[in-house]
C-alpha cells in the first residue's frame, strides 16, 4: 500500500472533527462514487451563510514566548461535558479547585500581596492587601467577581485574578465566594455580590469603589450595575468587565466564528452553556441578570473590557462595549492578539498579562474617586 | 439514483472551497478506500497548531438589516485575482471604480456636502465640504487617505469615505488622489499624501489637522505619523486608522482565523497581497513605511482604530492599538460585530456606518485643536 497516500489522507482527516466523523464518512463514500470533472465544488455564489473549510492555525509567532505556550494548548479536554446538575458541576469544581489552590501561595507571593478569608453580611470574601498601597488608592476598594461559568472556582480557587488585581494594581480588593450551585441558584451568585459591595459602600464611597471580574465574573460586574440602579443604589466609580458572558442565549458572532478556534470553551454547546443552565435553573436566559447585553445600560460607569481575537466571547465583549459607546459612556476596549477565552488571566508572568491588569489598572487610577 | 444521497453530498461539497478541491477529491477516494471504525479523526490531544473543522456560520441577526446584507453577500469573487504587473491592477480598478462613480452624486446629496476636484502642491485632490460646517470646525481640515491595497479607488472613486466622514462629522476634509501603480510605485503614495498634508499645515496649526484613512489608507494614516517624525514636522492633532494593512508580510493572527470568514478581503493569499507586492515594487515589507506596525510610535497623536470580528484585518488593527497602548497613548478602539474587512464603511444607510463615523467624529472632536 502506498504510505505516502495514508500520510495524506491521516493529514487531511486530522483537520476534521471527531462529531463529523459519521457524517464525513458517508459523504466521502458518496462523494467517490458521484464524482465526476467539472462538479460544483465551489464556495455558494448567492447571498447567505459563510461555508469556511476546515483549517489549521499555526500557533503566532507576534506575541510572546508564554503567550504562544498558551495559544498552543489542545483544545480543552473537558470542553464537551455536559452537567446536568449542580451535584455533577461541583464534583468537577472541586477537582479543579485543588489544582488551583496549590498554586495560590507562590503567586501571592510573586505579586507581594496578602490574603485572608472572611465574612461580610454573611457571604464568604477574601480580603487580598498590596504589601504596598500607594497613597491614591488608600481610599479606594475593589470588589472581585470570579469567572467559571456560575459552577466553577470556588472558596480560594476563585482568587488569582483577585490577587493578580491587587499585585500589578496595588489596590485593595475584595474577592466574593458567592454560592453557587448545588448549594443555590439563580440569583444567588449576583444576591451575594449585591450584598458584598451594599456592605463595602457603607464605609467606602461608591465613587471610590471599582468593580471587575472576567467570564460570568464580567457578566456579573455588569449585572451588579444593573441590580444596584434597579434597586436605587449608588453605582460603583469604574468597571471592568472581562470578556463577559453577557448573552446566555448563544447568540454573539463569535459563539460560531470563533467555534473550535478558542481552545478554553470552545464551543456555544460545550461546558460553559450546560453549567450557565445549571445556573439559570429555568430561569429565562434572555433576563438582562443572566444576559447582561440586553439591559439598559444608562447611567453605566466609565467600563474596560477586554477581549482576545479567538475568544469564543469577542462579539459578546465588543456587542456590550458598542452598547455603551452608543450611550456616550466612557468605555475602553482592548483586544488582545490571539487569545482565546480569559487567556489575558492565565498566566502572571505572561507579559501580555502585566498589559491587561496594567491597562485595568491606569482606567481605575483614571476614574475612581480618591 | 438515489437523490437524497446527492442533495447531501452537494451540502457537503458546497462546504468546502474550489481551491481545495484536486486535494478533497484525492483524499475522499482515499478516505473511502482505508475507512476502518475507530480511526482517529480527533483534534490532536498535543500543544501546537489548531486543526479547526469545516464550518457554516449563519448571517447573525444581533445587527441591522442593512448590516446582515453586507454580512450575508458571498466571497468577494475576485479575491484571488493575482495581478503581476501595474497595468492589470489599474484595468481592474478602473473598471471598478466606474462602478463606484456613479453612486457618488447621491452620496454628496445624501450627506449634504459639496466636492470639488482640485490641485495641492501638484497632487491631485477633492476637496469636501459640508452645506454645514459648525463653528468648532472652522478652522480645522482632515486629509483622507483612501484605501483598496494601493492599486484600487483612483480619481473620485477614492472619495466615497471622505464623503461620509464629511458629511457624518461636518468637516471640511481634503481627498487625496495619490498616484498609483503603474503610474508610480512606493512610497509614491506615501509622498503624496505628505506633500498635500504640508500644504494643508502650511495655512492650519497641524493640532487641528486629523489625517483619517481605511485598509490600505488606514496604514497610509499610520506611516504619514512615522514620516512626519522622521522629517521633522509637525503630526497631526489626531487620527483615525480603520483596520489598517499595518503588517504587509502576512503576520496577524486574524490573517488565518478569518480566512474565508472574511468575504471582503477572504486570504492573505489573494489580490490585496498580491496588489501590495505591485506596489511595493521590491521594497522590503517589513520597512515601517509599508508595514507600519513595525515602527517606533512614541509620540503618536491621539488614535482611533476601527475594525470588525470577522475583519481579516482585525489582528492588525488591534496590534497596531496595542503598541500605541503600551506607550501609553491615548488610543480609542471599536470593533463591530460581525464585519468584515471596511464593511463600516459600505453603506451610509447602515446605522453601523453612521456609528462608526459617529465614533470618529468625536473622537476627533475631542482631540483636535479648535
Amino acid at each position: 500500500m502506498n504510505t505516502d497516500w495514508i500520510n495524506t489522507w491521516r493529514k487531511c482527516e486530522r483537520r476534521r472533527d471527531r462529531a463529523n466523523a459519521t457524517h464525513s464518512l458517508a459523504s466521502l463514500a458518496l462523494a467517490v462514487a458521484l464524482a465526476l470533472p467539472g462538479m460544483a465544488l465551489a464556495q455558494p455564489q448567492e447571498p447567505g451563510p459563510r461555508h469556511v473549510p476546515a483549517k489549521v492555525l499555526a500557533v503566532p509567532t507576534d506575541v510572546s514566548p508564554e503567550m504562544q505556550e498558551i495559544i498552543a494548548r489542545p483544545l480543552n479536554p473537558d470542553w464537551h461535558d455536559q452537567w446536568k446538575t449542580g451535584e455533577e458541576a461541583r464534583r468537577y469544581a472541586d477537582k479543579q479547585a485543588a489544582g488551583v489552590v496549590k498554586t495560590i501561595p507562590a503567586l501571592l507571593e510573586r505579586m507581594h500581596v496578602k490574603m485572608e478569608a472572611s465574612i461580610m453580611d454573611g457571604v464568604k470574601v477574601h480580603v487580598v492587601t498590596p504589601d504596598d498601597v500607594p497613597g491614591q488608592n488608600r481610599n479606594r476598594v475593589l470588589v472581585h467577581v470570579h469567572g467559571g461559568c456560575y459552577v466553577l472556582f470556588p472558596g480560594e480557587s476563585g482568587t488569582t485574578e483577585a490577587i493578580m488585581m491587587a499585585g500589578f494594581g496595588h489596590f485593595k480588593v475584595i474577592a466574593v465566594d458567592y454560592r453557587m450551585p448545588p448549594e443555590a441558584y439563580f440569583p444567588a451568585a449576583l444576591d451575594d455580590s449585591m450584598a458584598v459591595y451594599k456592605a463595602v459602600i457603607k464605609d467606602t464611597n461608591s465613587k471610590n469603589v471599582g468593580v471587575f471580574g472576567t467570564s460570568a465574573g464580567g457578566a456579573l460586574t455588569l449585572e451588579m450595575v444593573l441590580k444596584a440602579k434597579q434597586d436605587g443604589l449608588p453605582i460603583p466609580g469604574a468597571i471592568s468587565s472581562g470578556t463577559p458572558m453577557s448573552d446566555a442565549t448563544k447568540t454573539g458572532d463569535s459563539f460560531y466564528t470563533n467555534e473550535k478556534v478558542d481552545n478554553v470553551l470552545v464551543s456555544p454547546n460545550g461546558f460553559c452553556h450546560a453549567a450557565t443552565l445549571i445556573y439559570a435553573h429555568g430561569h429565562d436566559l434572555h433576563d438582562p441578570l443572566l444576559s447582561p447585553v440586553y439591559g439598559d445600560m444608562h447611567g453605566f460607569p466609565p467600563t474596560i473590557l477586554t477581549t482576545g481575537t479567538r475568544d469564543l466571547l469577542l462579539s459578546n465583549t465588543v456587542r456590550v462595549h458598542r452598547k455603551l459607546r452608543e450611550l456616550h459612556i466612557d468605555a475602553a476596549l482592548n483586544v488582545f492578539e490571539a487569545q482565546s477565552h480569559a487567556q489575558y488571566g492565565f498566566d502572571d508572568r505572561a507579559p501580555e498579562t502585566k498589559e491587561a491588569f496594567g491597562e485595568i489598572a491606569e482606567f481605575f487610577n483614571a476614574h475612581l474617586g480618591k
